[in-house]
């Protein structure tokens, strides 16, 4: 076991996560982020950096906010940046980079790492690292609350450390929007940078293992859709002309308790939900307009899409049914794509071999939803492998929680693992 | 207050009233009955007696029961009549019959009555008259429970007055089938006898109201629409393959669900339920098809239509909710008609000078759905009036209960009011 | 035909209808609504003026925003007004007051008027005469399109009418908070002031009748009732543990869906409607919490609580069904009391007699709820009589509208027909 | 590999399969099947036969018909054969029986054998076997579709090999009624002989497999459970008053849409359907009752509780929402039990050693519900050890359909198989 002498210091990688942990954005709103990235990108050195359209299919990108809410992000990392020649390059919410660092002939191996946070307001309690330690979300109702701050940090060390080894081939690290809206994988994937990647791995921290747990392969993500749901009637006054309304509660309502009822498939688990149900007429007037969100998942792909045509299906039926008209948009979608059992074998026995790590696992089910899948997706469809990896991170409260957080020993693990399987997989220097 | 010496007496009414009850009939299968009454219009003697397509546009009968139904009953009246001279003429369920009396030139005066029976078991509780006193219904499971026996009775009772008084003009009784269905009096309006009707009274019997009341003009009969419905989808397994069915179960819940909640209407009172429901899959096959009946009424025929229209919506739309099909039969239908004014002041004034009536009121509300109003409709397109007779009953329990009965002294003063009405809307002897 | 030489001019009826029109306050919230009356009475001259607890019961008061609603118009109020020693009478949404003209023996006569404004935003189109003419409401997003601001005026113009006059008897106006939300008219009524009325007036402006226009008796109010419904179960991760929630949405829906199908009553017209449902839950969150409001109408009192009592028992078991509890609070309330004979007869006749009065309707139904009735109810109950009297104004848009206004013309009319019609209930002066 | 000398003939156990062919008689009802079983089991020889009561416990049973329905095959049974003294013990529904052969010291071995039919009326294509070889079910409407036919003979022909043959121990026959309804399984584990079992074996014919292959270990039978669910309301007028009835259809339906849309769960598959939904109400009146099946499955016992739950919870929520009462009988229910590890060695051992045998599985999943599993598990529960096998059959078209039917050949491997482990877990003769 010999350990890279080009890896940065468990305190510089500590220092970057809470850098990134105070300013938290989230989808598509990564102005800042996207910047302060780009900085260290330009310190580290890297060949290129690939900004806006240069970085993802921008018109497959789904679930970006109005205008007015990009406007509001956009204008409060102009305050904190005075970066406005990278700022200017994501106007409209093209968030994201992608660095690529050429050294000739040889592999491309690729790094994905995801960037975007969560509209959660932080724990403000002591008991809370971030806040007891200073470096609280100043982005008060937003929080990195699923770890892409160690993400970036994964991302930014792994580049600074394969930058500073000898090698031969092309590396890249895409750093991702938009994940926890499951947006970006997609216009990422369909970007121009992924098509000639021959090895590409993934990586997720937490996921309630302790520091010191790798797994080599998380698999068994369920594929995802998500909709926005608009239904629109006419309104009426519910005392005097109940007749005239065509009512969109009516719709919504019947349209809702169908989707829950969507037969269970024999060829495996399913998923579906209702949020945001929302309709702002006052009772005594007849609904005109109803909204919700409504998810869908299932453990293959072809189970969601079961699930999402049923959901479009339902829906739609319902709307007619009261004489209304239905307006249904995707916000967020992803596939399952499972591990490569080439990558597995090598980021297990490299974990093995790594100072801090005592338990591996080869592969888990990841149990949740996640967009690595797209690229993952892509690299495999040209050929190539591709892995995603876990890396345990103790986090004391669970995902998503106003709490969570990681035991930071876990950074300087994750950024070993990473580059030395990234080096294995790029060519030795001619 | 003279007594038009031609009544029959109470005694042979009650005898007619008591046969016909024994042998009830439920619509379109009235065989016997119109056999029965062709006899005693022969005996009688009238002009014209008009049997199946003569006396009704077959084409228009809704809810005609299949071959093997039409089959069973008309087997048992061949085995209790030796009319099968009639019984030919009546073959595919076309029953019901027209007598006319013509005495040339005059007014053309109709008097509609209904001759069907209905699904009820009749009680055989010694506190039942028909039980105690021997004429219970014969054809167990069916019954004369709406008074139609009477109301025959009063067609043929006050035919004999009239024949044998002296008029000018023409003189037509409608014995109508299928009224419980309201299948009939739409198909009657449309044949041949109506549209020269200059003046047409119908009637009806009990209704709660005691004996010796007469009600000029019973108004306000819901509009009505009744429909079965058929959703086929296609089954499966529940327990292996739950995905791979189209449950016709889950699109009639949703469509039952829905019509109960069709929005109150501006305009007045409506009405909707569902009946027979019923699906025949085991629980552990995915239903491949559901079946009900549904029925709709309005205060007014817009009303009844706004409901009817809103029904097929439903269904329609929740058959594509879950992939099946719908299919929606119209089996019955009626619309509002309300009585005219004339005639009202006409029976009102015969009434209050008639032996026995102590009570006249001029208009009452019927409060439930009746076809004679297509036979009023064509008589008043066509410029004549009409009016809808009330003669109390003093029955002892609802109507459609199993011990639903009259008091039989409510036969003469049916027959009394009716003929001197008749008689006094036809012209004087020239 | 006299005209009372105390009455106000139209302009200064125009003035004060115009003041008013201008700072619409909603129910509840009508801080300097009340202060501004109060003014006034001072200005008149009256014996009592009673404000807070001492105008009504305000442990019955319905619908009351919270403190920092509150708060926000109460200080809007004190930036209007100086009479902050009024204000105080009024914290915590104690708004409305009662004036006292005591002269002694005689009868004791009441004057019911509505203060509150509604939650719309009013037009500025020059088309408006309150836009074109600079009297459009300067509270942005509330007004006056109710006619509230005719009707302080008919009370501050009749009490100043009656007080100038001569007679015996006590007089009392009811300024009463809080009617759109159906909150004011139960406390008021059980308020201290009422039990001894001995005839109560109420009257409300436009209504769709031209000016001239003057209906004696508006009866048939339908009997009303609004809760809030808040259904809590818990949250789960939609995608990792759909059993583990217990999920208010579908309880919601379901209640939602049943409520829509609560049956047709026999006795007469209901209504029921479902307002603002909102569930704020991420979709990939079973909703722990979803709200909404539900109103019902009846045309009767006993209609009105049988959908009341339905929609209760529907929450309650929705939510049961799906292992959630419910919340369901009342936050308004109306009942229906028709005016009585003698009033009626009296107010037709001095309307008949009134300068400016083309057409005097007896009775007509007001076709919308109302909660006048409550005082009404009271007056009657104790042996009094009430009447509830339209004054047209040729309204050129619907009631609740944006453009909602009335010809001024109506003012005097109103004003002289319901001081005529005091001064004839009280006593002649000893 | 040698042959049991005593095994029957593969003729014999032909000759016995088509004769419990032609007499399939439903859960319960196996009267004459029970007889002649009784009859084989005198012929064989064994030490005990118990019936009725002496066979299972009668009061655990589920699903019994009702008087009249089990008198009726009762006559048939009895107008079949002579054996009016097996008969009289089995009245009530009492069937199945269970023979005991004794030869002292030694382990106690059981073989379970279902004994019921299907109503599925038999195919009379020429292509189906039993038609053309004149053994199609003499029981119209009903057929052994399911192969159970086979099972007794697996079960006479087993005892017969092993009674034979020298062994040491007990040895039991269980011929268990009413596996279809999953209702035998759990009285006849509740009875007196199941308890000092140490090791059972139950034995599935076909189920897609070929003749030639075996299943040594038969898992993950779905837990189940059916309800019968009658709702209770009360009738009234549909047209006259609605509002009276208190509506058995309404509160089905929202139960219906309720149980569809039980979450789905994180631990497994889930399974819930509606069957035989049925009201009769006529479509004018309000109905006053109305039934369903309703089933639940899940991949654990656990899963199946939690939607066994559910349904209880939606049925009683929803019938008071509507004013009604529920009643959910529990007609059917079968648990989830694996086999053990031991029998599988074993039984995979021998299979492969046998005679017709090409193919043996270790382990495979059932993807049905059998409600063997309630004997597996007393006898697990008593520290005995359990195997479900699998005998292939060929079967020509799937289980439960009109033209299932068995290759022949698989009886003598059926019985080759058992027999053989039955007298490996006996002890060698003394």
């Amino acid at each position: 076991m010999t350990t890279n002498p080009h890896l940065p210091t468990k305190q510089e990688l500590i220092d970057l996560r809470r850098e990134f942990h105070r300013f938290p954005e989230p989808g598509w709103r990564e102005f800042w982020t996207t910047a302060r990235i780009v900085e260290e990108l330009e310190r580290i050195g890297v060949d290129e950096i690939h900004l806006g359209g240069d970085a993802l299919d921008t018109d497959e990108r789904l679930g970006v906010p109005d205008e007015r809410e990009l406007g509001e992000w956009f204008d409060r990392a102009a305050s904190r940046t005075d970066r406005t020649d990278v700022l200017e390059q994501l106007e409209g919410g093209r968030t994201g980079v992608v660095a690529v660092v050429d050294r000739g002939e040889g592999p491309t191996v690729g790094l994905r790492v995801d960037i975007d946070a969560l509209p959660i307001t932080e724990s403000s309690d002591e008991g809370h690292r971030p806040a007891a330690e200073g470096f609280r979300s100043e982005n008060e109702g937003f929080m990195h609350a699923c770890g892409h701050d160690s993400h970036i940090t994964f991302g930014l060390g792994t580049l600074r450390t394969v930058v500073a080894s000898d090698f031969s081939g092309t590396f890249k690290v895409f750093f991702q929007p938009s994940e926890e809206l499951l947006g970006g994988g997609k216009p990422m994937a369909a970007g121009p940078h992924v098509d000639d990647v021959d090895h590409l791995i993934g990586a997720h921290v937490g996921l309630d293992y302790p520091t010191g747990t790798v797994v080599a392969g998380l698999d068994e993500a369920l594929a995802f859709a998500r909709f926005d749901v608009t239904v629109r009637g006419e309104s009426a006054h519910a005392g005097l002309a109940p007749n005239e309304g065509r009512n969109a509660v009516q719709a919504l309502v019947t349209a809702t308790s169908n989707v829950y009822g969507i037969p269970r498939h024999r060829d495996g688990a399913t998923r579906v939900n209702v949020g945001e149900l929302d309709s702002e007429n006052a009772a005594n007037v007849i609904a005109d307009e109803a909204t919700a969100t409504v998810e869908v998942r299932g453990e293959s792909n072809e189970l969601m899409e079961y699930m999402r045509d049923s959901v479009r299906r339902h829906v739609d039926s319902a709307a007619e049914a009261h004489g209304c008209e239905a307006e249904i948009s995707l916000i967020g979608e992803s596939i399952r794509e499972d591990s490569d059992e080439e990558l597995v074998d090598l980021v297990a026995g490299i974990a093995g071999d790594t100072d801090g790590v005592s338990t591996v696992h080869r592969r888990r089910s990841i149990g949740a939803s996640e967009d690595a899948t797209y690229l993952m997706r892509a690299v495999k469809d040209n050929g190539g492998t591709a892995s995603y990896v876990g890396i345990g991170g103790g986090n004391p409260s669970g995902h998503h929680t106003p709490t969570f957080d990681v035991d930071e020993d876990c950074l300087p693990i994750g950024v070993s693992v990473l580059s030395e399987a990234v080096l294995d997989l790029l060519g030795d220097p001619v």
